[in-house]
């Protein structure tokens, strides 16, 4: 993990520095508290970013997805990657449009991916991936099998290159703004779960179980 | 706007064809219903990622920032960017893990990005991202001055080569899982607005706009 003294070009936030952060609790908590990622890939005709699902365990972050996928393949040889988790936070609406902002963490990895083989870390990372987005699961519904695992694939990403930006302030006006009669102020957004929707197959009176509670409270 | 019979290669989506759209009004509304995207550019040392607001008019995506910033200067020159937007629909719990997923919409946009020096574009891509945040902001709050408008940069991205995924249906788990005593099905999520946090600074009494009315219902 990069530290200010050391932070390498390409991490380093340039733009509006008093929102960057560079440590590594700071960088595992936006992580761990984004539901999903936008990876960047640099191929011959340009960018691509794809969302994806990710789990992290100590610095490394694990991705996966279908051996059959054009993007995976590029990864599992080994490819230079950009990991971003975003979690918006709220509107900051200022009274003039240009202070205007929102509030949000965001954390940004850089490195290379590595495909990961050796079947323990596959099965670490499958758990890690599964705990990301719901803790529990992954004891109680059925784990892949050796078909499942053959077909697919996953590839690693250290967090040695990194940075965070967050922005979780209210307003800031300019003083001549302040007489203006407009409301000003954050609203705060956050992603919430509705009522779950059993499947039509389950027997009647099938309980949700107990580990979605911190998703439905 | 590519159609399915003249998609580039790159617009093309491989996996899962099943949740391929390339019409525009689909792509139009994932746009339109992500709060923020997130863009890749190719640098020299790999790919970066980043988020930030955007807006809409038509087939063109409006990027804003500082002309200070870095980014936004590579994107003055013409940059190939890759611009996605995500919106996470809910967690699609399968009986087994390889069968779980997400309901989600994502648009993704490859374009060479354009400086937007016209004043008029100027001022009606503003708007566009600020209603694209929140429609009846940008009339109430205090419209940029000609300083601010110096310190702005803006670019556009032509909507010309995309595609879109979505995944909004119910769990698909194999014949053999059905009988295991494990809750299967969606939850929901979506992003809501809490208790509007007011500027300190305000005259006691100030109401809450009524263009919140969206976000706080």
């Amino acid at each position: 993990m990069s530290r200010p003294d050391g932070v390498s070009p390409r991490a380093r936030v340039r733009r509006l520095p008093e929102r960057a952060h560079y440590d590594r609790e700071t960088i595992h908590a936006i992580l761990d508290a984004a539901l999903i990622c936008h990876v960047g890939i640099s191929r011959e005709d340009g960018p691509l970013v794809v969302p994806t699902l990710f789990g992290r365990i100590d610095d490394t972050i694990y991705l996966h997805g279908s051996v059959a996928s054009g993007n995976l393949r590029t990864m599992r040889t080994g490819a230079e990657v950009c990991v971003t988790a975003t979690i918006v936070d709220g509107l900051v609406l200022a009274r003039s449009l240009f202070n205007s902002s929102m509030n949000y963490r965001s954390a940004v990895v850089f490195g290379r991916t590595r495909q990961v083989t050796d079947p323990e870390e596959r099965d670490r990372a499958l758990r890690a991936i599964s705990d990301h987005i719901l803790p529990g699961r992954w004891e109680d519904a059925r784990q892949p099998n050796r078909t499942e695992d053959l077909q697919t694939a996953i590839v690693a990403v250290d967090i040695d290159e990194a940075s965070a930006k967050i922005r979780n302030w209210g307003v800031g006006d300019e003083p001549e703004d302040l007489a203006l009669g407009v409301w000003a102020g954050v609203v705060p957004l956050r992603l919430v779960a509705g009522e779950p929707e059993p499947d039509p197959g389950l027997p009647p009176g099938t309980e949700v179980p107990g580990y979605l509670d911190g998703w439905l409270s």
